[in-house]
């Protein structure tokens, strides 16, 4: 029953998220962040000094000053939105929205392929938002290591690599993604939502390739996931489209408080490489258990890691882990169905887990 | 230099929102409402009992349910996101957005007009949004006494009308946007972002007429602008419609924060109601000393009022007011360059107004 619906809502399949459980579990399915945020956020929101009646500043413009700050670019190469799922869907509607229509071939030779390129394993939102726009995909699978295939990654009109690749964890090697921003015609974004955990940010390859843009979110690096705040880095003339988009759609994207909060965050820099730091150790933890169970996991940069179970299958260890009260993630995809995508929690939860799996094993 | 913009990206004219001044100015530009928010909504936000760190509920349940009891429908009849604005984005992305494609005729007789309709003076997002999503559109201009020409609205695939209209707050009758329901093909969506301030809303006809869209926002009503906040009510198919796209472009469109301090919001109505009061109270002054200063004011149902200036002009006045410290909202479309869209601010705001236009008049 789609009566009055528009004929792209009729074909559009939604972005399934991760379960969020009503009773208490060991959440570890959603990837965020296993520590609270900053004191410091709480403190802004709570000296709320402005008044909510008053529209935000559109533009961010205050925390767009502490994000340029934080990663020394300037405030004209930051755009700020509703979490890095929104920056991706205007990324999308600024880049690569009509690249399918014939007045959008000028100043490409027939070579181009006329599409944009992601991994077969990756954040499965990116396909949501081609779908969305009408954007021609050209899927390029992972090698079989879950390596990126970066040959086979080039020559296209658009690029979009999670690095850390979700849900794999893996990095992509800096110069692995030079070589695909030399050889790609058009925009490569980079989506750094795991960033802070290990791998090498591409911000600075900035500097030489204006066909970047680098995303990123609060959620997991600043456990802010309740916040929803991200932000693209860009040449300042990617950040200009971006802008309009943004002034298509919807003017206001981040409330004052998401603002506020987001600034706080980011001043408390300590707070948070401890954080990070606690999230790596653990996880060093957690993977050397795994390995003393036998159970194969890739080398992850994230926050998670994505470890494979034969027999008992995937599947089964989920409802198992489930049955005692830990939610991890799985994927319907053939070739990644036994694989668990497992958050890395507090040094307790994981000792938790780490107990559960040698008892279901 | 709009080299790598996406071709849509390249086409588009964004919205423009009225000047956020840096100095303390009598702010009277952006509809926002002349009271803070009710306390409670601080209260809210400061005793955060849930953890930042965790995503918020995507579907802003709680808060649904708020706003169902709030306006006596289902949850199921309620879809949130991150104000009104987005709102009517996701309208047109679920509703129109492929309007012009073959595939979308199905269904539709051959008198049915292919496009959406709206008068020529309205809230200048809605062509925006039509160029995002490609929608064809027929402006409908208003009549002489600047009200709806309703017999030409009907016969479309779907009709955007604000009520209050926007920037002549105007209010439509009930028994107009019936007759228009009964004579549109698809969708009809009334934006009551003016709501609470005198003018009926269309909600109960969503008994009868299953093609209705009502959206609203707590940006005026709730003097919550800086927390961006608004929301859809329709039957279910159409919600579902809504939640589709909104799960394929954002899943998570409200913070934390924002959900909790909405609820806070919808809870207070006694607060509200004499906010809403005193600003009727102000507005009905305020129009008596236009009158006496001979200047002409459309009937008001909205938080501001419409006013024309012929000698000296609007953009005369609109300057000498800015001069002396109070920032009013024009026009630049013909029709309309001689009137001002005045905010109804405080009872002290509005005669300090008073003042200074008899000064410049």
């Amino acid at each position: 029953m789609k009566k009055y619906w528009g004929s792209i809502a009729k074909s559009l399949t939604p972005y399934q998220s991760g379960e969020q459980p009503k009773e208490k579990m060991i959440k570890l399915n959603t990837n965020e962040n296993a520590y609270p945020p900053s004191p410091k956020v709480k403190e802004a929101v709570d000296n709320l000094s402005v008044n909510l009646r008053l529209y935000p500043n559109a533009d961010s413009d205050d925390l767009r000053k502490e994000i340029a700050k934080y990663h020394h670019v300037l405030p004209e190469q930051v755009f700020c939105a509703d979490g890095s799922d929104e920056v991706l869907a205007y990324c999308y509607a600024a880049f690569y929205y009509g690249m399918n229509e014939a007045s959008d071939s000028h100043g490409f030779s027939a070579e181009v392929e006329n599409c944009i390129k992601f991994p077969d394993v990756t954040y499965s939102f990116y396909p949501v938002w081609a779908q969305f726009f009408s954007v021609p995909v050209k899927i390029v699978p992972l090698l079989d290591d879950f390596t990126v295939d970066v040959p086979n990654m080039c020559g296209a009109k658009g690029v979009v690599l999670a690095n850390p690749n979700a849900p794999t964890a893996i990095e992509l090697p800096i110069s692995s993604i030079e070589k695909i921003l030399r050889k790609t015609h058009g925009i490569v974004i980079v989506d750094e939502a795991y960033a802070n955990f290990g791998a090498k940010s591409a911000i600075p390859l900035l500097m030489l390739h204006k066909n970047l843009c680098v995303v990123r979110t609060l959620s997991k690096t600043h456990s802010l996931a309740g916040l929803r705040v991200g932000y693209a880095i860009a040449d300042r003339n990617l950040i200009s489209a971006l802008e309009t988009v943004k002034n298509s759609f919807n003017s206001y994207p981040l409330s004052t408080l998401q603002q506020l909060g987001a600034i706080a965050a980011l001043r408390d820099k300590k707070y948070y490489e401890d954080v990070s730091f606690g999230i790596a150790e653990t996880r060093a933890y957690f993977v050397e258990e795994l390995w003393k169970m036998g159970i194969n996991c890739l080398p992850s940069k994230a926050n998670f890691v994505f470890a494979e179970f034969v027999n008992p299958t995937g599947a089964q260890v989920q409802a198992a882990l489930k049955e005692r009260g830990i939610l991890v993630r799985r994927f319907d995809q053939e070739r990644i169905k036994n694989y668990l995508r497992i958050t890395i929690g507090t040094q307790e939860e994981m000792t938790v887990v780490v107990q559960t799996l040698r008892e279901i094993l």
